[in-house]
């Protein structure tokens, strides 16, 4: 049997500068699971339908969404839910949804970390 | 002369637990911080306009937002701008803009940990 599909799915901007600084973010990640890929819920490509539909012609049809997402707002709660039911009809895979990484503990820490390296960089 | 007056600033939300959500990320740098708060751009309180009122009351006029954004769009290179010079003139402070904390490497590798946990996590 094949290992899940990882999906980091960003919001997705028009702005290239914007999801530049995603793919920048997804780096670590992608680096170190196999079958991770990036993908936008809209404004930029590739969508989860692309990266989905690459997944099912590798032969994979179970896909695990990890939201780059700080917190749960009405996208994750209704938007990407609804989303996923479509893309597993239209794709016959198995798409679970892990909470936004904001949720973890693990962020918080690293937001203090980023922040106290932050004020010491800062000119007075 | 006072230390500067440190402000997480997220987007916010009309949807409380998206708020909450953002307060638990901020416990650990708001603990680790001498006078860090966080604030909120639109829909939900405090404003930036309260915390650096606040600020000011204290005797504080020097003042560093931290977007808890992962990347900039148009909130962080316009609309923040915008708000930031109004609020310089309000309240006779010195207002800089860090970068959003998602350009950091270090979150990078924080969001690699987080994924790798939810995967260990998830069930088969």
């Amino acid at each position: 049997m094949n290992s899940p599909c990882i999906i980091l799915l960003a919001h997705g901007s028009s702005d290239k500068r914007w999801c530049e600084t995603f793919e920048k973010l997804a780096e670590p990640t992608l680096k170190s699971i196999d079958d991770a890929r990036i993908a936008y819920m809209e404004l930029a490509e590739p969508s989860m339908d692309t990266v989905i539909g690459e997944a099912v012609s590798r032969g994979t049809r179970d896909v695990i969404i990890v939201p780059l997402f700080l917190a749960a707002g009405r996208h994750l709660r209704k938007d990407v839910p609804a989303m996923i039911a479509d893309l597993e009809k239209t794709h016959g895979a198995r798409i679970r949804l892990a909470p936004p990484i904001g949720e973890n503990p693990l962020l918080g820490e690293a937001i203090r970390d980023v922040v106290m390296l932050q004020l010491e960089q800062a000119p007075a």
